[in-house]
């Protein structure tokens, strides 16, 4: 069946596609005000037909009987399902204490120190049953869809031993389950990326070294066999891996067909985001203390910058170099980086409305940011991330008219008109 | 009938009313972990009859039937309902193209120099009609409730002419009705508390003299007489009132029997705060430029200090000096400041979230903030702000384990656990 959408604006994205997210302009977003989207329900995957000013509708579209035309009147955006390309939505226990401390002035590394931080997590990740895990994270994965969230990149790393980490594994492939097509009607469909992050941090049973060799012989071939994991990541910084040990686990990773990541110049500068460059990873993740030379490696790469404001404004650090990043042409996106340490905050427009006022970012480098580059960053940009003719409609109704009110509004419940 | 409900913590705020807000320390919030509260809802307004350790629940309410025991279970905390004592909750159109434009670089200054600001926002509310207004503002408080907020004070200051004024005083009126005890079942009841503040900037079409001589003859003794305002606030600061317009306004808002209120020290400094205290004020709002004599001043005084986090966010100013405040015995409000141009947040927990990170604000003075101290700056503290044997239960219940998890997350939507 054939039905055609008229919203008072849609976005496309069309320009930001055709550039491949380089120095996106307002140009690119595609808006079309009081625009209309013709999609084809019954060919596999919702094939978007056409999409246009409602003016210019095509006759045989307007023709379409009554019931195949929804208005969505004047207080409605249609937009490219947002992505989140960095989250840690799988984990249990919370970190509230820790927060409030770090309030009257303790550091992230002291609370790590004394057992705190992602140990801290650990060990209630590693107690808890999956089927808390998964009721945990469906909750989550509903409160970021709500705010317009369709695809949402899951790492695990809080469980840090090969049962755990493949529990938490098995978690994401069962919240894959929950939120695909075929599950309940009327529950929106949302794409689930699972990333393994093993080495996130070293648990307390083991050395960096044999930890790092348990994950290459032992946890690694196993979830590729099992196909559990898409993606695999590595957190390197002063305190925990190093560049050497991103080489040598991402190297194995990519030879067994994942795609690969890295935690990368977040609490310190360790060139890991020119490091991410070398491997040909898809994304440097947080950036905070790039050098100058891994903002120039990034710029030249086909690897994404994937920022996380949330995660400066959390610990009251200096926001990633945004600017200095898109002007020298390397591909930003904007993520949430959730997680119960360092950020416990699903909203995705939280994130843009700090890219807005923290990181200097125009409405255009938002918006590519959650949607084109987030999608390069997740390696599903052939896909999603755009609202064009012939590709699949994932695209997502929000109860405002144009797209800045989406970061404009902060805090926002997605409640309110 | 009456009922006991068993809640994860209850926090009853019982040492902050003792020590009148002044101060507040974890041991005044009178948290009860695994706390049970026992209210007679036959009595009028819902009368608390204990509060306590369930394990200590006295036998007679242990005794009531099945049906009159609620139990929370372990996800949920049950606190005084929040307080928001500062809002513009009632206008007309948007500021999205302002905000896209002030992270560009243009200041709030320059954007009210072309006609946009506040003006911009007074046009689109005279235009609007009373029913537009009218189901905007209740989308919005339906958001605030949705986070645990059941007082909500509302400011007029969008119509800055005798009609559009009392436009929007009826609005709030009618706000009043739709939130209160005796309407739709089910639905939470909110108090909203009515402010005038005719005085938030001068229309286009007035001097300032002549547009302040206009609300002292014509506005107040209007709006007074048809009681549709509690109390009365001005707009003090560079370019727009000063604090002699303050004293002639205010002291005549008093005589008539409003409270009174002052937007104060907050784009620069004019010692409005020390006028507030001079003047009696409930609250000396904003405070982003205080000095150190209106830090004594206040200090001194019966005066609340609202704080408003989210601006100073918003503009990317600095942030009050709460802990200077606080510690020279001040009490502090938090509350949203929710407007179109300078906080576009329904969100009080996100205004904790700011005072735990950006003013160093501790749980109990938080607590305070949002509570009992926040009934000071609307002189209801007699009957609002705690949770105590003998008050009228004004409680919310929130899926949470503990105080801290209400701010330790952020941009939270209330949906996920």
């Amino acid at each position: 069946m054939k039905c055609w959408i008229h919203a008072s604006e849609i976005v496309t994205g069309e320009g930001i596609r055709k550039k491949d997210g380089i120095r996106p302009l307002d140009a690119d977003m595609g808006r079309i005000p009081d625009g209309a989207i013709v999609v084809d329900t019954a060919r596999a995957k919702n094939r978007i037909e056409w999409v246009g000013p409602t003016s210019k509708l095509p006759r045989e579209y307007r023709r379409l009987p009554k019931k195949s035309h929804i208005d969505l009147e004047k207080k409605s955006l249609i937009m490219p399902g947002m992505i989140d390309a960095h989250t840690h939505t799988v984990f249990a226990g919370d970190r509230a204490d820790e927060f409030a401390r770090r309030a009257a002035g303790t550091t992230y590394e002291e609370i790590r120190k004394e057992g705190g931080g992602i140990q801290k997590t650990m060990r209630a990740t590693r107690e808890a049953s999956p089927k808390s895990l998964l009721q945990k994270a469906i909750s989550r994965v509903e409160e970021m869809s709500a705010l317009g969230v369709r695809t949402v990149e899951i790492k695990t790393g809080y469980g840090l031993d090969l049962n755990s980490e493949l529990k938490c594994l098995r978690v994401i492939q069962q919240l894959k389950k929950h939120f695909s097509r075929s599950a309940v009607k009327g529950r929106p469909e949302v794409e689930i990326i699972a990333t393994y992050l093993g080495a996130h941090d070293v648990p307390p049973e083991r050395t960096r070294a044999e930890y790092l060799e348990e994950i290459l012989s032992g946890h690694l071939p196993f979830m590729v066999q099992k196909k559990l994991a898409d993606h695999c990541d590595i957190f390197v910084d002063q305190g925990y891996f190093d560049v050497r040990d991103a080489e040598k686990l991402l190297g194995e990773a990519k030879r067994l067909g994942l795609g690969i990541k890295i935690h990368a110049d977040e609490l310190g500068n360790t060139e890991a985001t020119a490091a991410a460059v070398r491997l040909g990873a898809l994304s440097a993740d947080h950036l905070l203390k790039i050098s100058d030379a891994g903002i120039a490696a990034l710029a030249k790469s086909q690897t994404v910058g994937v920022l996380l404001p949330g995660t400066a404004f959390y610990l009251r650090a200096p926001y990633a170099p945004a600017r200095r990043l898109i002007d020298a042409g390397a591909r930003v996106a904007i993520a949430t980086d959730f997680n119960p340490g360092s950020c416990m905050c699903l909203s995705l427009p939280m994130m843009m409305t700090l890219g807005a006022l923290y990181m200097g970012m125009s409405r255009a480098e938002i918006f590519a940011a959650v949607t084109y580059n987030a999608a390069r960053a997740l390696g599903i940009s052939n896909r999603k991330g755009t609202l064009l003719p012939n590709e699949s409609y994932d695209g997502v109704v929000l109860p405002i008219q144009k797209f800045e009110e989406m970061y404009y509004r902060f805090g926002w419940t997605g409640l309110s008109v």
